[in-house]
């Protein structure tokens, strides 16, 4: 089959083997897939996110001198099941699923394994238990934006908002973007988001974002400020003793960049008592300044992913309007278009997501 | 008066102006003040410290070129009373009082400051509607320790431990045995503490651990875990997909070392979902690894003093004995002997707290 591929650090077409499927699995073929920022990311950083992930006991453990297909934002229809299958769904049915496969010997990335092909190729092989039938009226397109509406859900669900709390997007990639529409579904307002980027401050606009700042004009922080006062002062919390200032409702922060320094800068301009959640991923050492967190009793929620049950949801969310990823869509490849899309999607004025469309050229 | 003065980057006994009382405001001798890593870390990060609370809004705004007389862990006695005040204990009452000075300008602190000197001299202007009165039986040295046992607690009550939370406390000084004496109050076991030291181990072991480790010898990574097993694995939450192991506790690492490294040391070692509670109190830059955060979804809180409710808690935990701090206090000296205690209690074999008493040689 037609694959673009991690080989040598770079992205090539290749052809490779059409993948089999082993006992519970089912092979599909790849409708449309999304480039992530993480691919990215891993394209870049390879060998330090396979020696982070050994140490740290994360997911993503390849062989870096052996082909890898990445790819793991999908919808595919079901082609073909192995053995000991229930074939619940007819072939020809389009579905989503979470990246992973659920094997005897524990679970497996896919799209970051040197095993299992991901949505860059034309045909995958999933774990039949983890599919979720695409609701009718979906489209393709729509369908393969669960897993990145996927992750600012559950960005959003391990931040346990409060009705009180005022939360601040620090970058307005997919990550961003994606995190912006779970605030807005989760009617928390105002939503302040920053970028330096336009285009990206458009797109967090029609996301959802109630206000929007360019870091360059104007400190997001002090943006944050003027929306986030208590109307009935008499209800905010008390500051720390030795702080000054209107009585704020609690800053909650995404930081949905990753680029070492984002944290560090977010940690020095925040409130006293915000919590941070840490959505984009930073695949480099970072440096911060402890006092800075100890000063204002600050929280820091890494997270990653989601769970199946917010995935499912998002789907949910997506086919019946509650959410919308439309915006976020700016362009569609072809396998050949897959290393041109990557390089094209390091300017934030010309890309959001790109859909790779293994079939079509 | 008689003080140790920090001048020059130096500890110096010198004669000053005794502190007058401004409005509300109380004058107390200092019977004893215990000497604080903090004030350590102060003196050999002064420049750091003030830059650092400048930008980030702390408590610690000094000019150092000017005399500071530090000490903040203190039980006094009431002196004489300064203009609008209520006169509420008779002189000689003895009392403790969170370190802060409430004016009308705002709050102020009391022995980070060139104004109010702390309690390395033998008077001391504090707010007289933060006094504490000592209660009858517990005695002075005791009482001193309320600061100190106060962090403690403050940064177990951050950490909303829940009964299935197993914690691990890294770094036995003053600021971890107050923390294991604050999740013993708490009935949190097993409690698991690592220090380097065979002494500092002794003293945790007294203060109320479970179990102690040297990290020379073996992870306390691993002590852990052989200690967090549930028993029952049924009620085990989930693990990430992708991670293998027994079915642990929810683990809570409370950080109390406070030099750079740790945090990151702690993340790459801990378990997935392990919330650290940072205590320790680094001065310095610290580098971190964003991916051991973000692969195991980790949760940091930075945490620093107490609320005024946690501090009088505290006192009365010490004066029932449902707190004891005893084996914490190692020595005393008069305002000679700081600079020589300074040096002392950078052996961690040699000393943990030591009590100023200002009025003995």
């Amino acid at each position: 089959m037609r694959a673009a591929v991690m080989r040598n650090k770079k992205i090539v077409v290749a052809d490779m083997p059409e993948p089999k499927p082993g006992p519970g699995e089912v092979i599909v073929k790849t409708l449309a897939c999304g480039i992530c920022g993480s691919d990215l990311h891993a394209l870049k950083f390879a060998e330090k996110l396979v020696e982070g992930a050994r140490r740290s006991g994360g997911a993503f453990v390849m062989d870096l001198n052996r082909d890898i297909v990445m790819g793991h934002e999908f919808c595919a229809e079901v082609v073909d099941y192995g053995a000991g299958t229930q074939k619940r769904l007819k072939p020809g049915t389009r579905v989503c699923a979470m990246p992973v496969l659920i094997k005897p010997s524990g679970v497996e990335t896919v799209g970051y394994s040197n095993e299992n092909p991901g949505g860059y190729a034309e045909y995958m092989r999933l774990t039949e238990m983890l599919l979720l039938e695409v609701p009718n009226g979906l489209s393709t397109e729509r369908a393969a934006l669960t897993e990145p509406m996927a992750v600012g859900y559950h960005a959003v669900q391990k931040a346990r908002l409060d009705k009180d709390d005022a939360p601040l997007v620090i970058g307005c990639g997919p990550v961003g973007l994606s995190v912006i529409a779970a605030l807005k579904l989760n009617g928390i307002h105002p939503i302040v988001a920053a970028d330096f980027s336009p285009r990206r401050r458009e797109l967090a606009l029609k996301m959802g974002a109630d206000e929007v700042v360019d870091p360059k004009e104007r400190s997001p922080f002090e943006s944050w400020k003027q929306l986030a006062a208590y109307k009935d002062p008499s209800k905010a919390p008390p500051l720390m003793p030795w702080m000054k200032g209107p009585a704020l409702r609690p800053a909650v922060v995404f930081e949905c960049v990753g680029v070492p320094g984002v944290i560090d800068s977010i940690m020095s301009s925040t409130q006293p008592n915000a919590r941070l959640v840490v959505v984009g991923v930073c695949m480099e050492k970072d440096q911060i300044e402890p006092m800075s967190g100890i000063n204002k009793e600050l929280n820091i929620q890494f997270v990653l992913g989601y769970s199946a049950e917010e995935f499912a949801t998002t789907l949910s969310n997506l086919a019946a309007g509650r959410v919308n990823g439309d915006p976020l869509i700016t362009g569609k490849v072809g396998v050949e278009g897959v290393a041109q899309a990557f390089s094209d999607l390091g300017s934030p004025e010309k890309h959001a997501k790109i859909l790779v469309e293994p079939w079509h050229s």
